[in-house]
């Protein structure tokens, strides 16, 4: 398999966008990340785009045709990928294993979702199709409920406080204030999030990510190529990809979540790390609760310290590890099928030095996190300057 | 790149199928499938699943994830991949490069959609969602519609008349006789069709694909390691896929598929065959226009001469090409996942002499032909006996 790298990236602004339609806001990023590697339309040679929910959100399918035809990029083979929220990521996988077989010289990677043009409930319901919509949805069990019951099972197990969770919070929109293209640039406080209305307890509003319309491209090349079109292009050394039960009652443990272990060992067995290696992270914060899975998922912190952790300021810019520096799905907005590739374009920019007042200290390692549902699918990359 | 083998197949029954789920069909037709090749599911190391619809006809996204865990075969990697009616062969052309990159050895390819769930008006604006949302669906051109443009202009181009058109439906279904999977077990003359209801003039119900549940399943795995596990494994020897337009209105022409056109040219040149080489191929006849234009761009006739081509029998079972052996989309159905995965089950059955009394005398190459919408999307395999 040959070495891939990621050679630009772009991304619309993320949030309401009214003014956008589902193919314009991946236009807008596809046309900045072509910009950012000085690459012509007609040197792409397949597109992979993520996108969960867009027949129910927006009554379109066949989105990489759609895609491909608005970009003026046809004939070329034009995938779309779904695995709920880890569409993007998935379809990240996809470019880069089109790259790496020989198959495919130059790929994009995309991702997708316009999640506002339905109400709120409908956009809810719309989720929910990540679950499992027979036993799960059909019995009124939503994501924000879902969550909750990993929430409360990891307090009782490890005495964890709603306060611990919702330092998730404040540290991703902190970080936010500094990403140009995040739904809310806007610090928020301890109090402003345990003040919120309860959603499921004992996740509140400000425990939850937001319904958001956003899209983000990356493009994608063997590396001996890349070094031609930009100067500093950063290598894809590691792709883990796993799948677990879709309902969360059929789990053995409601505290971690396996597919984001199998996957993190693969990557981490590809690109020969540690997670001690990895400067920093972009992980899956749908929840709060999400995130310090997470770090304790992708081996940053042991069982039952991620909270704590959090907490204590390890995880905030610049200190033990960088988590979500872009703000996260929390900060950032949670566009479904963009999310992933969203995560590869902060790790992307950080490992460049191009991440500005958010910016790493000389990070050399980065890593992606990205799950699907309340854990069915996770995917996990990691990336070093080329 | 590997060579690549087709080693077992499985489908479950096309039709109505009210006492089946969507998570029961792709079981069905994975048992089946596992059973064919001596298989046990640990021995599978990932899944690619295409499905069109399923948000839409029965609420439940996340798909790879969801057979993974219904098949028991977590935690491997699970993709759902989605181009409208061309959804199976994607599916089935990602299995095969993650076998031809070497990066799986054995890879399942499946496709399932679950369409009786819902009313036919909302099955019909599901399928609609195949083609532009925005510019065709939302000012009511569903797909009888687009496709009656495509034959009436084809009509005025090349004289064709409808009598022509109903011959493929008269054909498929009289293949169909002889598929015990098949929706339509049964006979029809050219007076039925010529008679049935107008849908969209001058397509009448019986040049139509019906609106089916079922689900197919392929197992691909390296050639040199396919002797091991079956007698006869089938060698995929080309592989295409293009994209054109989405919408009909800005294609330069209305009586043929440029994607097809592409997508072949591909698969011709990595199979080193011609046309004429093909013994027998499972085209994409969704309506009876879509196989008079697929014989054409697939080379095996002229331009304008598919019409009368068919009417004089050159299709048929052990003529000069056999085309749908299987019933084709009329007569077998067409769950819209599924069928390009049910195209290469067919030819896989034909070169492995297992088609009963549909089958094609020592047939040397068989072909696939999957179109998503009107044409924006067209996937096309080439297969050999191992």
């Amino acid at each position: 398999m040959r070495q891939v790298a990621v050679v630009g990236v772009g991304l619309s602004k993320f949030g309401e966008i009214w003014n956008r339609s589902f193919r314009e806001l991946i236009a807008e990023a596809g046309v900045m990340a072509l910009n950012d590697c000085n690459l012509h339309g007609n040197e792409i040679e397949a597109l992979f785009i993520g996108t969960m929910a867009s027949g129910l959100l927006v009554g379109q399918e066949h989105i990489g045709a759609l895609i491909a035809d608005h970009m003026g990029l046809n004939p070329i083979p034009a995938t779309r990928v779904e695995a709920a929220c880890a569409s993007g990521s998935l379809a990240f996988r996809q470019a880069y294993m089109a790259v790496a077989s020989g198959l495919h010289d130059v790929v994009v990677a995309g991702g997708v979702e316009k999640m506002t043009d339905v109400n709120v409930n409908d956009a809810s319901l719309a989720l929910g199709a990540a679950g499992d919509a027979d036993w799960e949805l059909f019995n009124g069990a939503t994501f924000p409920g879902l969550y909750a019951l990993m929430a409360r099972r990891y307090m009782h197990e490890f005495g964890a406080t709603e306060e611990q969770f919702a330092a998730v919070a404040v540290k991703n929109h902190k970080n936010a204030v500094h990403n140009p293209y995040a739904q809310f640039q806007k610090e928020i406080t301890l109090e402003t999030v345990m003040k919120s209305k309860m959603v499921a307890s004992p996740l509140k509003v400000f425990d939850c990510s937001p319904i958001t319309d956003g899209a983000a491209v990356a493009v994608l090349m063997p590396i001996d190529k890349a070094k031609k079109f930009v100067d500093c292009p950063v290598e894809v050394i590691g792709s883990g990809q796993a799948s677990d039960t879709i309902a969360l009652h059929s789990r053995k443990s409601l505290t971690e979540i396996t597919a984001t272990r199998v996957a993190a060992k693969k990557a981490y067995e590809m690109a020969k790390l540690k997670p001690r290696d990895i400067s920093l992270a972009e992980v899956h914060d749908c929840f709060t609760i999400a995130e310090i899975l997470a770090i304790e998922d992708l081996g940053f912190f042991g069982r039952g310290r991620g909270a704590k952790a959090t907490a204590d300021g390890k995880t905030a810019l610049n200190s033990e590890i960088s988590i979500n520096t872009s703000g996260g799905l929390k900060g950032k907005g949670h566009p479904v099928g963009a999310t992933g590739v969203a995560q590869v374009v902060e790790a992307t920019l950080q490992l460049q030095g191009k991440a500005g007042k958010r910016q790493v200290d000389e990070p050399k390692y980065a890593l992606t996190h990205n799950v699907g549902g309340s854990g069915a699918t996770a995917l996990v990359h990691i990336f070093k300057k080329g």
